[in-house]
């Protein structure tokens, strides 16, 4: 059988230079590349990955646990997280939750992928302790977006910070009745910002002295359609909210939908805003609170690759007890600034944008 | 070594049985798949999926190559095929260009993907001539789709009659000054819809006996900031059009956008319409053509499986000149119907929706 040392002999260059060549990673000239491709189908060479992942140890592959792929902020980690990848000659093996517990289960209670990755990427789920203990027996480095665990890299925004910049600016253009919409389903996920984003904004409402009307706490699910079917329970209330705070861009636009068949305006009946700067927020001019997604996607993988390549120190040291927090280090975990963007969505009381 | 044996001699099953369990697969009550995990912890086994992937000469592993996984309609074909996956034991692995021609090079013109995947799925590219040829000495299953290539699965929609049935739907309302917005810097990548669409554009014109008025043939880029650019444009024309088409709903609600900003008004001044029936597309009363996405994920996906089971005759058969059509038979190609949906974005000229 052919070996990659013969095709380095008949080209006349060395196997790391012919292995580059042949994985396509960058540093080599097209017409090299054509050259050793060449000799490669000439001398029937095939490289196999996987006879090479079992030689190093390593599979060249970093798996990424993603809820929804559909959803703009999943869709943007992933594309941070590829792009970082291109040129290292890592493959992104994708695992799309779709909301099925039964894939959750698979992937994060099992050695299913144990062998298959090099690293691991979970996005916007908390691992549960016993999930925790299994990733840690694998022995390979985990990343966390939007979630925190001990002896895992971690990238996040300040979620609860998140609402307190929402209904601070809610709160100086005097507002008082205020009403959120946040998460329902996927909350049986564990997903994290849900739940802290709700906290933020009651801590808020808390702190500026307003009280938590009922029926202002409303389920969004995380979807357009599901902000739309919220912001019309909100109108059908006897006294309904001046303004509306969504947890995500997409749940604000289905308000704004809800709002403008109920012959609501805005921002003169009923201000809106939401999280995230989706690329339709700018359009609707929606006033939304902006975190960079695509770059927490580089970040993560930023430090997976570190940890790969033995720059971090992410796991436990040997003999300490399981689930020690060792991630103290800057280089493992990195929260990332959140920027209020006002446009004409939001405005005082009865007022104009 | 622990192997598979030791932990069903231990739990008392068939080492079928204790596999489908740690493989995480349908058919294995939660109860059952914890002894079995235990069991296997107990006795220190790791399956290796990539050891029994060269036993076997299978990877288990899917492969995607996706032109830009933050689009719409991409994330939808992934996650109907990442469905269509679940339960049958598959991974996907998501190649995710992003644009980049030397990313292409690498996984369709190199033999980087043959020994790592059973199968390919190519969204949306139509492989050159060389691609093809390198693709098909894989002897694996490749599945397309939006482009077609002999000895290939395919799936698609018709995208000349896409436009038939946009153009067609704003002659009825009377207009006869319809501008065209479509690809651009995407056509480098070889996107067979754009191309189509325009061509099905101007025959649907000529069909018509209107005018290809110099200017009314716009760049959108696929994008909404791309629309909005052509919407621009068509709008400082001296002639503007009355009705614009763009080939995608994310064009066209960037056309939208660009008449607002530029105080006209849809549709009384200028109406618009779109391509896809984005989420988005309802929310802004936009006509579109709709397309069904996620079942052409599904359907392409299926296609794939059934190759892998022996059960289609997509690969040439032996001794066959190369590139000979064999995939005549109903299974191994499929085109679905496209549905005009019109909303209030479409009306007469002057008149209202």
């Amino acid at each position: 059988m052919t070996g990659i040392r013969d095709v380095a002999r008949e080209v006349g260059m060395s196997t790391a230079s012919v292995s580059r060549a042949l994985r396509g990673l960058p540093g080599v000239s097209p017409a090299t590349r054509h050259r050793v491709l060449e000799a490669a189908r000439r001398l029937g060479y095939v490289a196999s990955p996987q006879a090479a992942g079992l030689a190093s140890g390593t599979t060249r592959t970093i798996g990424v646990v993603v809820p929804f792929v559909t959803r703009w902020y999943f869709s943007w980690i992933v594309q941070g997280a590829q792009d970082r990848l291109r040129g290292e000659g890592y493959d992104l093996l994708l695992y799309n939750l779709g909301g099925k517990e039964s894939a959750r289960e698979r992937l994060l209670a099992t050695r299913y992928l144990a062998k298959r990755v090099d690293a691991l990427l979970v996005l916007a789920l908390t691992p549960t302790p016993e999930e925790q203990e299994n990733l840690r027996s694998w022995d390979l480095p985990v990343g966390l977006v939007g979630a925190e665990a001990p002896g895992f890299c971690c990238v996040d925004i300040d979620d609860v910070g998140v609402s307190a910049q929402a209904v601070d600016h809610l709160v100086e253009l005097g507002h008082e009745r205020i009403a959120y919409v946040g998460g329902g389903l996927e909350d049986t996920l564990d997903h994290r910002a849900p739940r802290l984003r709700a906290e933020g904004w009651r801590a808020a409402m808390a702190r500026h002295g307003l009280p938590l009307v009922p029926g202002y706490d409303e389920v969004g699910d995380f979807t357009m359609a599901g902000g739309e079917r919220a912001g019309e329970r909100l109108m059908e209330l006897a006294d309904p909210p001046t303004a509306i705070y969504a947890a995500s861009d997409e749940m604000a636009i289905g308000v704004l939908r809800a709002l403008r068949r109920a012959g609501r305006r805005t921002p003169q009946d009923v201000s809106v805003m939401g999280v995230d700067d989706h690329e339709m927020a700018s359009f609707l001019d929606l006033t939304t609170v902006a975190q960079p997604v695509y770059e927490q996607g580089e970040a993560i993988t930023a430090m997976l690759l570190a940890a790969l390549r033995g720059e971090l120190a992410a796991e436990s040291p040997a003999g300490s007890p399981a689930g020690s927090p060792t991630n103290q280090g800057s280089a493992t975990r990195r929260t990332f600034p959140t920027t209020l963007v006002v446009r004409s969505s939001t405005a005082p009381p009865g007022g104009t944008g």
